[in-house]
């Protein structure tokens, strides 16, 4: 046993807390890593070692340590046993990924998505990978143990069961500093945002900056509740957030910029917490599909560097499937209140039900487990896209593949509209690049986002092989 | 085990919390029934079941379960288990009261609510009999069967299939013309209403005549909207619709006023429909409790006169459970573009799972089903509250009982403050009538509004009771 162990495990009895046992030893241990306490390299006791240690069963201790292994902070090798990984969650962040959100409210795609053969807009999971059977098996233990209070007028807050399960998750798995007291159940990404535009009228914000890049849905619901939107300079390292100024927010995609697909440098992430501080600015962190990160460390939510400054947005629409119409802000203790109100004025919104079957398919485990297979899967296929362009198109740079379940293909300058325009005539709903260009921003590359994420199995290939043609 | 331990036992992996874990599993338990979330008497599992169940060793458990007996939270017999003390702790209301308040956002009744023994607000059915488990089946049959796409973005105006099965319904139980391609899915009543403030709004509407008794949060939500709301004239008979002038709409409880309880006349329902014919205005009908007709044929609703100038507004609130936030409204042809706009702008808001649980819950008969033994079961209850007053209280006037969920007592003049005030000292919640009184009618009957719907089984004799004390 290192001494970084030996001094650790001493303590570890008093370190359990947070919701379960093994989220409690998840979390003691990933702190342990994250400060240091556990270096870089440690070897652990054997899950046998430990249960008898801390007097629990082994499998919670070999779930935990699995678990670990698959976000990143530790490493299993055969022979060597369980050691904290090398590069254990980066110094920014305290978990795991982030990534890309869909084009919002879907009028804007619906029509051509309907009549394309295939289809590769951005935005929306594989939606037959949705897991019934295990969403069904939640909903029964979860209505048959809701107190009945369960199925009356509720705190437009959201239920308690849900917003319990969603801080453990979200800082086990996202590295978000959350509290069931902070988070707001929302109906999805849009409703959240439509709320926080309500809340800065309110406090006489007039401008959030924006990307360069990013979705005109959400830039318009931002219009219409009257606030300017300033946009960013964006450079090859992402949004340079040195460039905030006099705007009273900022609406980021930090973990995995929508649609270029970057994770923001640490400076970046830095400057814009240090410019939140300075002037009492807020940071809106959309982290619309953080549980899709393939080839590094997961990249933590920009919240845990100041959740007093950053709001907070997830929903479960990438990870499970938008027509559950279930997200979250985990919220500053100090506009909890304000957005509560804002959206209990309208009406409480989210069903009962499908909020108490959240909570369990999360504290079940159901929910991690359908993300590891799912993330497995759209690995595959963005390997497969990257692998089949390489081969039959090589002039095209395809980037922003680290994690989503989008990709940007770079085209000639000049071909991006006539390259759309054939993908449609053959059937392929695919968008351009300069869709997602702020109106401010006159130029920029060419391009396609090609959301790989969005196709059946069955449709994929045929999805693939329509693309592979289209591009020049 | 106990139903009791049920509902806790699934959460208790969010209750562990605090150092060490023998002192989480007891704050847990202590917590549990200081809560009254385990009832007095309820039999606890055994320390093997439960460590096996929490992944804990054995002695954990035991040595916390050997703990709370010695301090008296529970009792172990041989031969009959561990079970929670019959005098452990007071109750603070943790079941159906704590939800109960009458149809509005919850902040106005919310604290003294949790505070009452005993709940009779309006406006809440009773909680316990919401039928889970043929919610359960239902919902195991809409989702096995529900197409793909069902799980994505989808249209605002709500799913086809509930879309379709309210059509259906709603025509043979209320009497309302409906096509699937009028009908707009909401989260309830004040999501709808909401929207059609909103709309009216754009349509420059300024005034909207309102009863002279109803919801202060329904006016609430209009006068934010900008909008003025003049109270029509009230008679023995009902509203004087004939009383309507150059407002844009009047919203309207035709079939069961609330909370008075008359059925508006036919010769005013007809003096409504003409007016809204002659000056282009708009009725808002909601039909709020529309199924619970006890005494003649169900009253017909006020939208089957003219569906091109009424808007029919219904709810799952009471005739299922409010905590499915699932209501709809049947709209006039030229408004069903305008009031989808509006609804799609903020989100799509009702998940697809409930939607789609409830239009097999409303085809397959089961909602038919639930009705129908609701119905029998609200009318005992009502039955019961008349003798009990005509015994104890003759001088007591019980009025508007021949439908819905509550009665209304008139009191004698000047002591309907001193009633409810004397109630709430007796642990019993229940609102004054002069409560719904519009604030530019100066005077009216003193009386209480009971909501007899409100209590659960158990809890409804008690109520009872201790109304009867109250009344002078």
């Amino acid at each position: 046993m290192t001494d970084s162990w030996a001094t650790f495990g001493a303590d570890l009895h008093l370190e359990l807390r947070g919701a379960g046992l093994r989220a409690g030893l998840m979390d003691a241990l990933r702190e342990a890593v994250r400060s240091g306490r556990l270096a870089p390299g440690a070897r652990l006791p054997s899950s046998r070692g430990l249960a008898a240690d801390l007097g629990i069963a082994r499998n919670t201790v070999a779930d935990a340590y699995a678990e670990l292994t698959a976000e990143g902070w530790l490493t299993a090798r055969q022979g060597s046993g369980t050691r904290v990984a090398r590069r254990a969650a980066p110094r920014t962040g305290r978990g795991a990924a982030a990534g890309s959100r869909p084009p919002g409210p879907p009028r804007r795609t619906a029509a051509p998505v309907r009549k394309a053969r295939h289809d590769l807009h951005p935005g929306t999971p594989d939606l037959a990978s949705f897991p019934r059977a295990a969403w069904l098996k939640a909903a029964r233990k979860a209505l048959t143990a809701a107190p009945d209070e369960a199925f009356g007028y509720s705190d437009p807050q959201g239920r308690i069961e849900l917003r319990a399960a969603l801080a453990d998750y979200l800082s086990r798995a996202r590295g978000v500093r959350a509290h069931p007291d902070r988070i707001v159940i929302v109906s999805g990404f849009v409703h959240g945002l439509r709320l926080m535009a309500r809340v800065l009228r309110d406090r006489r914000v007039r401008e959030v900056a924006v990307d360069s890049y990013g979705l005109d849905v959400h830039w318009r619901l931002l219009t219409d509740a009257g606030l300017r939107l300033p946009a960013l300079p964006y450079d090859e390292h992402g949004t340079r957030t040195e460039a905030l100024g006099r705007q009273g927010a900022v609406l980021m995609t930090a973990a995995h910029q929508f649609p270029l697909g970057g994770a923001l440098p640490a400076d970046r992430r830095a400057a814009a917490v240090d410019w939140a501080r300075a002037g009492g600015g807020l940071i809106l962190e959309d982290d619309y599909d953080g549980e899709f990160r393939y080839d590094r460390q997961p990249v933590g939510a920009l919240q845990s560097l100041d959740p007093e400054r950053v709001v907070y947005l997830g929903t479960a629409s990438k990870s499970l499937a938008p027509g559950l119409r279930l997200g979250w802000m985990v919220l500053p203790r100090d506009l909890v209140a304000e957005v509560t109100a804002a959206k209990g004025e309208a009406d409480w919104m989210c069903g009962a039900p499908d909020q108490l079957t959240l909570a369990e398919f999360l504290t079940s485990g159901a929910y991690d487990r359908h993300v590891r297979a799912r993330r497995l899967h759209y690995r595959r296929r963005r390997d497969q896209l990257v692998a089949a362009l390489a081969a039959e198109a090589p002039q095209v740079r395809v980037t922003g593949i680290a994690a989503g379940l989008h990709a940007v293909l770079t085209l000639p300058p000049g071909t991006e509209a006539s390259v759309v325009q054939a993908a449609a005539h053959h059937g392929l709903a695919v968008q351009g690049l300069s869709y997602f260009r702020h109106p401010d921003v006159p130029h920029g590359p060419d391009g396609l986002v090609v959301g790989y994420g969005t196709p059946s199995d069955s449709a994929w290939h045929g999805a693939l092989a329509a693309l592979v043609r289209a591009v020049p």
